[in-house]
């Protein structure tokens, strides 16, 4: 569809993985207990809990991203608290205030290249603490992340362990987005495995929708005593997929013999492929961002052309005239579709 | 999977019809707009708009029940207004409390066999105006109904437009909730057609959970200058699909050739069936409902023994010695399934 | 004002206690530090802990009836939990939806004469845990009842700790509503003291409003570790007075030498006189109220003449041609004023 | 109380004008009306009006700033619009979330010692406009101001116009807090009159807590058709004092003679005397604030020999050596007071 042109707009374009269509086509017919109490589902938190190194851990399958960093960030938060974040984070901009709507303030703290900073976060929580008026004041009660980033970089295992200790040290929850996060475990530049996630992190999701599954996200709290009633609360959200199974196929597959772990390796290659050929003609990336988001500065007036044949995010004005332009890989990403892309680029 | 048992718990444990699958694997790595702007959806809500008679309509698609009423029940209300809902409505009790998350009071009136009653929401509004001390209380600003409801039976045309003509009265918005639609639509005793329900209603949904799509349901709003931002309400509301274009190939394939319209058949069959022969062996139904839900009064001392071959669900108590069952068939019901369950039924 | 008619309207047509307005007067251009960290509210915090028998007790002071139970109950429950309240219930009816505003839903039980009943609270909480959809609804977090109820009855002590027993066995918080407590302690049939509220609830607040302050009530949490951060959860909720003294000093004085257990006698004195005139002349009471409130059953066509001389509230239809009107007492009524209202009863 | 010291913390550390306690002592045993449906509201309500040269406003009181502030916003917006305030707005730091609470995001705009300019917001809504993701965001509805603002700064007759020419150009609410109005209405450098702002605003409140009433705030909707139900709204934010006629009183008190203009003078003085010495001595105000906030910035070393003296508020830090501190003035300040403070300051 939309056929003279090749998306580079998101890595939410394409359906899922054949194992997975394959899968639901097998059972399609059998009938199975609803709610993400099937076999399918257990099975699949099986998988997960075993790639994270976190054997007790809960386990349950959400649709998309919003409606879990909703939920979840709910679940954790008492009526007092709010959620720190980067102001570029996505809770911060891009979900219409679903957070606001569940009650909670997003407290923005700077960002750098989409990054929390630990050093800054502790003097923030160190600050209110000493703020005679903080108790007018929202009380923070989780940071908030993503891994990658809504601008491609991310965190290194040293960065996530200060957060954990700044969080530790008072008295917050610690939450990853992980809506893309196949695409830094396949990044040569990372060394966050899934099990460090789940062992600084109070709770974080393995995205699907963005990598692979064709929809749903996996909430993984490697210590379920801190979220009594997640159950409710993810029905209270609206969150709860009757059939349920549909999303335990998406992560039994995504984590059969560990696909997970490479899925993202198109994206990747042909992310550095277009960043390799970008750089080569001059043009200035925004960000260090090494995972499957590429953001180039590009003169407004050659915009229109590029647009003709490739489908991309305008991400942010730079100057009067240029801008930084997104352009997104996925799992399914082919060389030729960088070479197309990289071609365009050139003309 | 659980492979002794036949399961009659709901009318959500199986996939979807085979077309949606073929198509969905047909376009699996297609790349598509998000969020439903692409022109499956698009093909989809013609379809929709044409079989309602409401060629204005907006058609929003979301992927689930308590989710598709906590958004439009919200959209609709202000922060002063509540919802007229039987006490037995499905907002008013299985929904975790999503409508009070939102911020709004269900007010719930006395049901028959599920229904409301034109005449005593009329008498409830009445007294709501004429009450001296009403500006402390909760402003009702909508109906929520279903169609057909949680006990299986079915409000009549004549039932709708008095429902309709009270809320016109009062100024309150009319909504049904059709999570099972299609099997309303397929008996012989209903008289409401979907341009019926276009007419009458200021929003209901064209349920597909539970109707032969593997997910989704449709919110049809006739007049949609009612809903300004109705869009970011969903997305506040964790209810945007990224991939929207999943939800449009249900719909487009529901409603190519109006399969909608007659894809619960098989369920009404095999549920007039059993009810036939649960009447023949003098077991007695706890509610006149014609639709595929069955519901019969059963002596406890038997379930167990049922329950070994038969997945069923307990409605509720009837008296110290007897319980009301449901048992539901749903589209892909086969007659051989409802035989298996007779003769359990008979042991 | 409104110079032909006496008030039987409400308890809240006056102003304050004389000892009060002095007090007021007195220290008016002193300076003072805010938010109820004064040595006023400090005074007033140990005296009511010393009434209640609560030493440890927290105390904290908000303006006005609904305010606080919204305050409270939203400080008690976490998002997925309900309060069970009777259908007559303040928070049921006539608080406009403050409790729904805050996300929690109020589970109505029926009612007796206003009270709840211990046997059917544990009766809806034990069918509750055996709900196999359970999940699915709201948790029940919290029991309110009002002591004296809105029909004017009250709870004994036996009553209270039955509610309480239930209470614990379920783990749910107990909470007393008590805008009125003072008719209720200086009612001859009540037998519960504020020890024994403190005794029995989770929390409870001692009215003032309605029982000599200005305005203000006093919320007593027992075992303040049961509510972290109460401070922020009161300003948040946008009842924090910024001139916290003037609360203070409404608590001071009525538990100066334990005035607030007899402020109430005055009108209990005058409801009784009115009670048994009523009763003499054939008029029937409706319910078995002891307090300050009268409900008398009237013949509709009586009440314009009354209402010229009397104002007082239409309490509900009786039946075609009666009505339940209400005549309210207070801490300032007198002899004369009720011999008024009997001479006009008799007209 | 707190003897040895003098209060420069805030405003709101003493009572109320002398006229409005004799007006309370005199009214007190009168019978009135309650939630402010009585003759002393609608008197001061018609006072207000006049004074702001809007005749069919709609005046409303409430109890105090937060309350205000969260039940206006809430009033005005949807559920899907948010609020747009300086970084440094009252509501986007110290109010515990009470907007939040609300279901409303405040979206942060940079101060300009306090203020919005008026450029920035209509840039910030343009790009609004022109962002593709716009309808993943919240969607601004109202435009936040305090006059004079949190930094003691006050909008000019020209900003306040040209904030009022962006909001309509976007079709936004305009709002301002007027907590401290007195003070600005007060201060020579001051050109914007109270009906200045009711032709320029959607709704404001006159503050009456910190400008010479015990407590209150007067909301004041030029157009009351903007509102429909404000009164439910009010009742639902547990914002509605039940014995209305208080809140009536200081107003109607505060207004008589248009007391309430000339109120803030004395606060005025006293704060120019402390602004000149501080100035003498050399010591630097932190922001160009001519109304009854003094912003001095001080040798953090000096400060705990002043504070046995003087109560002041630590304002924030400036650097490693230094501090803003706070001296707030009001109504009953007297030269003396002043004088006492400048001696200790020149210590």
């Amino acid at each position: 569809m939309d056929t003279g042109r090749l998306f580079f707009t998101s890595d939410y374009t394409r359906g899922a993985h054949p194992h997975i269509l394959e899968r639901m086509a097998q059972i399609n017919m059998q009938q199975s207990s609803g709610y993400g109490l099937d076999p399918i589902c257990e099975s699949a938190r099986d998988r997960i809990r075993k790639a994270c190194h976190a054997p007790q851990a809960e386990v349950e399958f959400l649709v998309g991203g919003t409606q879990t960093n909703a939920t979840v960030i709910d679940a954790f938060l008492r009526s007092y608290q709010g959620v720190i974040a980067a102001r570029t984070g996505h809770i911060s901009v891009h979900e219409a205030g679903a957070i606001e709507a569940g009650g909670h303030k997003v407290l923005t703290l700077p960002h750098h290249e989409g990054k929390l900073e630990a050093g800054e976060v502790r003097e923030y929580l160190r600050d209110f603490e000493q703020d005679e008026s903080r108790d007018h004041m929202v009380m923070p009660g989780m940071v908030y992340i993503s891994q990658p980033t809504e601008y491609g970089t991310i965190y290194s295992r040293k960065e996530l362990a200060e957060l954990k200790k700044v969080c530790e040290d008072f008295g917050l929850a610690l939450y990853a987005d992980g809506a893309r996060l196949a695409y830094a475990l396949a990044c040569p530049e990372n060394d966050v495995s899934l099990a460090d996630l789940a062992a600084c992190c109070d709770a974080f999701y393995i995205g699907g929708t963005k990598c692979g599954a064709l929809f749903g996200e996996a909430v993984v709290v490697p210590d379920p005593k801190r979220l009594p009633k997640f159950f409710t609360i993810i029905k209270q959200h609206g969150a709860l997929l009757a059939k349920g199974w549909l999303l335990g196929i998406q992560f039994d597959e995504l984590f059969r013999d560990d696909l997970y772990l490479s899925i993202g390796e198109n994206a990747i290659r042909s992310a550095d492929k277009i960043r390799k050929a970008l750089t080569e003609k001059g043009c200035e990336l925004a960000y260090n961002a090494p995972t499957n988001q590429i953001f180039a500065i590009m003169e407004n007036g050659k915009l229109p052309a590029l647009s003709e044949h490739i489908a991309f995010e305008l991400w942010e004005k730079r100057d009067m005239t240029h801008s930084v332009v997104r352009f997104a890989t996925d799992w399914a990403s082919t060389d030729e579709e960088a070479d197309r892309l990289i071609s365009c680029l050139c003309l």
